[in-house]
C-alpha cells in the first residue's frame, strides 16, 4: 500500500484507526472455544464488524507464536480476510544482520503478504535495510515505546539528543516517508513535538490510547501533520470490549466511537 | 539446562562450540530438495554429524520463518531432535511490551521447549523481564553485536559508557549469570575487557568467528573466565563447508577442527 492509498482511505472512513488484533485464547469469549480454530473464528467476528471504523489492522506475531503452528496458520487465515484496502501490519519488532533480516522480509513481505512490519533498531541500519527493499511496503520502527522501560535506553541522551531522536534522524537515512513509519506512545504526547521535528511528514503507529492510557487528543494536538500521519492503535480496548456472546457488536461500538472521535480531527 | 550442566558439558566434551542451523533452502545440497521436508533432513544430517563436537545449537527463527509454517513444522522436528544435553537457542531477537514479551516466552519456552531465547533490549528492561520468570531457562540479550551497525546505538556514548555498557549492566539487574548470557561479536575482541567488567561470570554467546572474520585465539584471550564463559557460534562456516553428499561428513570436520582447536584452552 502506498502512502497516498493510505491517506485516501483515511479521508474516505474519516478514521485513522488501526486496530491491534492481540488475541488470546484465555480472553475470548467461552462460546468460540468450541470451534475448530477460535482465533480465526474470534478475528474473523472483529475484522466484519469493525473493518468500516479502521484503517489498518495490526497482527501481534507473539500471541499466535504462542500457540505454536496452529497460531500461525490461524494467522495465515486472518490475513487473507482482510480487506485490500485496509493497511495489515505484522507488529514483530524483528531485526537482525543483513542476512538474516533479509529472512524475516521474505518471511512477513512474500510467504505471508503484509503490508508493513515493526522493527526493532538496536543493531543499526544495516539490519533495517532489507526490509526497505520492498516497493509499497512498510518498516515501522521504535522509536519512543508507551513503557516504563522506554526511560532504560531509548530516553538516555546520546550527544544533545534522546536515543530514540538518534533512532528517528538515522533511521529517515535509509528510506522515505513512502515506506518508513515509526511507533511513537501515547503515554507523553509533548514529545510529539520533538518527534515532529525529525520526522514531519512520516506516519506515526501510535499505541498506548485506549488500555494504556493516552489521550487523543493530546496526540492529535501535538503530532498531526497535513495528512494526519498518525495512525491511532486501540487493541485490547476494542476487541475485548466484552467477552458474551455480543462480542464483536460491542467491538464494533467501540471501534464507531473512536472514528466519530477522529473525525472531528479531520 | 543449568550453569553448571553446561559447565560440565563443556568440559566432558573439551569443546565451547555453538552451531548455528541457519537453514535456507537455496544453500542446502540440491539432492535433499526431493525430500519430504529438506530443511529437517538436512538438520537431522548436521545434528548426527556434529553432536559430539558442539555443546549448543543455534535456531536462527528467519530462516524458518521465511518458509511459513512448514518451517516452523521443520523448526519444531529439528528441536525435538537434538540430545538433551545439548543447549538449544532460539536465535529470535524477540522483545516487547510485557505482556507481549509474555507470549514470546510462552511460544518459545513452553509451546516449544528452547533453553534459551536471544533477546533485543531496545524496549529496556520490563520488556525481558517474563522471559526471566521460567527456572532455568536463558534470556541472551544483544549487547555489542558483529555487524557495522553496531556503531549507530551500541556504541554511541550515553553518560560515560557504551549504549552496550549500560545494556549489559541494567540488564544484570533482571537476572543471575544462572540466567542471563549477552551476545558479543568476535569482531574486536578487545571489547571483552571492557564487557568483563560488566559481566565477569556471565556466559556470553558471540557470534562472528568463521564467515564473518573472528579469531578464536583473540576471543578466548579478552573473554574467557575460569568455567570458559564462552559459547563461540559458527553457523555457515561449518554448515556450508560441503553442498555435495559429503556435506554432514564436511560439517563434522570443521566442527571436529574447531573443537580441537577449543580443547586447548580448557
Amino acid at each position: 500500500m502506498t502512502k497516498q492509498e493510505l491517506i485516501d482511505q483515511i479521508k474516505l472512513k474519516k478514521s485513522f484507526l488501526c486496530i491491534g488484533l492481540d488475541t488470546d485464547l484465555t480472553k475470548i469469549p467461552k462460546h468460540l472455544l468450541a470451534s475448530e480454530d477460535p482465533v480465526f473464528e474470534f478475528n474473523k467476528a472483529i475484522i466484519e464488524a469493525t473493518k468500516d471504523y479502521c484503517v489498518s489492522y495490526k497482527i501481534n506475531t507473539a500471541f499466535y507464536e504462542a500457540e505454536g503452528i496452529s497460531g500461525w496458520q490461524s494467522m495465515d487465515k486472518t490475513l487473507a480476510l482482510i480487506p485490500e484496502n485496509i493497511l495489515t501490519i505484522a507488529d514483530a519488532k524483528r531485526g537482525d544482520i543483513g542476512n538474516t533480516s533479509n529472512m524475516y522480509a521474505k518471511a512477513f513481505f512474500e510467504k505471508m503478504n503484509f503490508d508493513a512490519i515493526t522493527l526493532a533498531p538496536y543493531m543499526g541500519n544495516d539490519s533495517l535495510a532489507p526490509f526497505f527493499e520492498y516497493k509499497n511496503k512498510w518498516g515501522i520502527v521504535l522509536a519512543l515505546t508507551s513503557n516504563a522501560g522506554s526511560a532504560d535506553y531509548e530516553q538516555q541522551m546520546v550527544g544533545n539528543e534522546f536515543l530514540y531522536e538518534r533512532v528517528i534522524s538515522n533511521t529517515c537515512k535509509l528510506a522515505s516517508d513512502e515506506q518508513l513509519m515509526f511507533v511513537v506512545g501515547a503515554t507523553k504526547p509533548q514529545d510529539f513535538v520533538t518527534i515532529r521535528k525529525h520526522a514531519p511528514n512520516h506516519f506515526l503507529l501510535v499505541p498506548g490510547v485506549g488500555a494504556q492510557g493516552g489521550s487523543l487528543a493530546e496526540v492529535v494536538k501535538y503530532g498531526k501533520t497535513n495528512d494526519i500521519g498518525l495512525l491511532i492503535n486501540a487493541s485490547r480496548s476494542v476487541i475485548y470490549v466484552s467477552n458474551g456472546l455480543d462480542f464483536a457488536e460491542a467491538a464494533q461500538a467501540e471501534a464507531k466511537k473512536l472514528s466519530l472521535e477522529m473525525s472531528a480531527y479531520l
